[in-house]
């Protein structure tokens, strides 16, 4: 072995030691949310903390930074998107970015977000967004001094995203989002006049836990996340997904017991996230590349799933069958196109978990404009309520009743702020964009969805999502899937023809 | 401050970390025991690795050991007991036991369990403890490098009785074992040609699965474990108990659909261990005295509430009608003294875990002299199995029917061999003696216990034994606790006693 490759093997083994940390404190986080008894709270939170600063020092120590400047000529003598550049390109990335957070910035964070989860809790219980403004505003304190320490003292954001989706502009992330509210705002309010109105009743009765439970694992192995020896399904309060490697990856979902649809698309939803993270190679399993591209491709991945498929008449044509056997009381007498109307109704109501697929993003538009006010100087703290109230008044038409269902219903904001819930937009731009590519490239895609076989598309993205694992930036991913750039057209396209259709715009 | 009282805040800083750590590891270890998918194996293994490697090298620090020569004249200045000379102390006895150890033994000791435990599945599977063989004497090679290391040359079963037993010295536990089973073997005897049979059928028809788990928990209760915010139960192959901290202890058990001994008994002695560790004062979390004195105090704690409790007369007179409730089909008929004879029924068989109070010990004692012989090289792996078979006939009267009933039974030896069992029967001998002198502080103890109360124990113990930590060697807790130095006096007394009125002997 030459010097070189020598070094980039002790590369890969000192980043193999920083992922087993992360791993490590990545159960420690599942744990908390599915298992642990409240009492644990505290000696958690020490955990947690010790083991990000721990990898954190680990990942920033100066060996490491050698490593990557010398291998630089190594990087060179790859093609870009082998194991090798990539590794070394995308390990630089995160180094660069994180040495320049002090460790004890590092665990200041983290100790802001346990605090701020207490306090946003305490709030929740208060229903009283003054109750966690002492929280939020420590917490902006330090994540104003990280942003400096990044770099990009005059856009915050810009700094947060550069953590999330790597390389991309806000002022692009900004243009997508400004050209998707252009179409989503009139659309909703068309619909709102249309007269039209949907009988949505089926959803809201009671349904047993224990058959919403199995239909939910149902729809999580269509999606083709495996259940039986690389993952598995349990609940929390707020469903997500997270991965240990690529062969131990953990959905949750909720189940309501008068309302099927959240049980049943949070399984969707995260089955997408969860069949992504089981379809990086194994081999980059313990390396940097081992995880998905950004946020906003593993969101494109879910929203496809819980979506462009999950609501779609094909993927109903096939699962209700099933789901009436399953239901027989609740679904009689309702027939497929009644149901599939029914998961499609668009309804502006003050809670983004369980908005619909058209007035989904206007709640993130609301948190995206409040963080870039308040970082922009432009919105006090205290004011962050009032401020969201109006403007759920001005894109939904509806006041929240309360600040559980208005400012306090995200835990996001308790232990960051910035650049938090791009991803979910950007995730349902780009998974249009990604369907729209799969049905060229498999042009009976549609029949196939509505004979239940979901296999074709779990292909498609794995050949061109998921088996990519983080080698790409998301635009340098989108391109290559897709033969073109990261626009809004194909979101745009989708939901106007879909919502024309449904409504009889 | 003064410069040796910051000093000792800088060696607590640092123990913490080193706590923090051991306790994710454990996090993991119970994730992997209790929920993950089989494929997590892999990474599981890495990740435990890992965090091993980096907890033995913070521990051993250099740092670590200047602050703890420097902080000797400070620990003189509190009484032996204090928090702080404690603290130092017991820091110090790890301290030089570790720094003996190099990283890279415990990185490869931790590898060949993870490679033993395979194996050990492996030989399971086949049937074959040839199939393990190559396995465990690998893993005997790195344990008699590190008992060499350790400075135990000649006694490598001293090396890791220290461990396990601090202070403790292999030719006093060896006096005790040979004490006890000098009364077991012939109480066995007698008790098979009393001629007197007892019928246990009760115990085994199909219990429900459901019903057999809230009994159980019923029994945590009963215990002091607290399930309710500072502590959970969960199935697993092998009950075990393991705390993240005081406030956050996971006990687990089996059931089985025809045995409901099994379940029961699982949880009483798992609570047992659960409130000993719950009832650690939670100032000594994230430093090493918050947890067990030793293994055998420890094991004191669960068979105190698994045998001389939960399987006494006094015990089944309360918890036998709510039993009874629970279960009415499978006690018709049944009178409590017949249920309590069929919980003591003495049967010499196989299976260390399934065997019954008098015989378990045998079952030791057969390890452990195995152990023995290995480490001073009368007996080859290759021939443990056939030496295994031999000593069940001797002490028991029996022979194992294959491997899987026989010498591959127990997880121990695939990742240990040595001082591994050794608890076991030295906390049978405490408990015994710890219950004598609670017993004599509360004379109405049993009465007491026959009333369903068991908060006089429970305190006894508590104040006794889990108040301190670890801030004693067991044979000092036991003297303070008892006012005697540990003996098998107590067992023979309550062992004899019991099973001579049980069986009219």
């Amino acid at each position: 072995m030459g010097a070189l490759a020598e070094k980039y093997a002790v590369l890969k083994s000192r980043l193999a030691e920083v992922m087993d940390l992360r791993h490590a404190a990545a159960v420690l986080y599942w744990d908390q949310q599915v298992c642990m008894p409240k009492g644990g709270a505290r000696a958690r939170g020490d955990q947690l903390a010790t083991l990000s600063s721990l990898t954190h020092g680990r990942f920033t120590s100066p060996e490491v930074g050698e490593l990557l400047t010398d291998l630089a000529a190594y990087e060179r003598q790859f093609p870009y998107d082998s194991e090798e550049a990539s590794m070394i390109r995308v390990s630089r990335r995160q180094y660069e970015q994180r040495i320049r957070v002090p460790t004890r910035l590092v665990a200041e964070l983290t100790r802001a977000g346990t605090e701020g989860y207490a306090a946003w809790l305490a709030a929740r219980e208060a229903d009283d967004f003054r109750v966690f403004c002492p929280a939020l505003e420590r917490l902006l304190g330090l994540l104003r001094e990280k942003a400096d320490a990044l770099g990009f003292a005059h856009a915050p954001l810009q700094a947060f995203l550069n953590d999330i989706e790597p390389g991309m502009a806000l002022a692009d992330v900004e243009a997508l989002f400004a050209e998707v509210r252009s179409v989503l705002v009139p659309l909703v309010r068309a619909i709102a006049s249309s007269g039209r109105t949907v009988d949505d009743a089926v959803l809201y009765q009671p349904y047993a836990a224990r058959a919403q439970w199995e239909v939910g694992l149902d729809a999580a192995k269509l999606v083709g996340f495996d259940l039986d020896t690389r993952g598995r399904q349990d609940r929390s309060v707020h469903p997500f997904t997270i991965a240990f490697s690529a062969d131990d990856v953990r959905i949750t979902t909720r189940l309501a017991p008068d309302d099927v649809r959240q049980g049943l698309f949070a399984s969707l939803h995260e089955a997408g996230h969860g069949a992504y993270c089981q379809g990086i190679p194994a081999s980059y399993d313990r390396t940097p590349l081992g995880q998905g591209a950004s946020g906003g491709v593993h969101e494109s991945q879910s929203r496809l799933w819980e979506n462009i498929v999950g609501r779609s008449l094909e993927f109903w044509q096939s699962f209700y069958p099933r789901f009436r056997r399953c239901f027989p009381g609740q679904t009689d007498g309702v027939p497929l196109e009644r149901f599939h109307a029914a998961v499609n109704r668009v309804q502006p109501s003050p809670i983004r978990v369980e908005a619909d697929e058209v007035t989904y993003n206007l709640h993130i538009m609301v948190r995206h404009e409040l963080e870039r006010a308040v970082y922009r100087g432009d919105l006090a703290v205290a004011d962050l309520a009032d401020a969201w109230d109006a403007k759920y008044e001005e894109y939904l038409g509806i006041r929240p009743p309360n600040h559980v269902q208005g400012i306090l219903q995200d835990i996001h904001w308790s232990g960051h702020f910035g650049a938090s819930f791009v991803g979910y937009t950007l995730g349902n731009i780009m998974s249009a964009q990604l369907f729209e590519a799969a049905l060229r490239d498999v042009p009976d895609l549609r029949e196939r969805i509505a004979l239940g076989d979901l296999h074709p598309l779990r292909c498609w993205m794995n050949e061109h999502v998921h088996a990519l694992g983080a080698k790409l930036t998301p635009a340098e991913l989108i391109e290559r899937a897709t033969g073109a750039r990261l626009s809004a057209a194909a979101y745009r396209t989708y939901v106007t023809g879909k919502f024309t259709d449904l409504y009889g715009l």
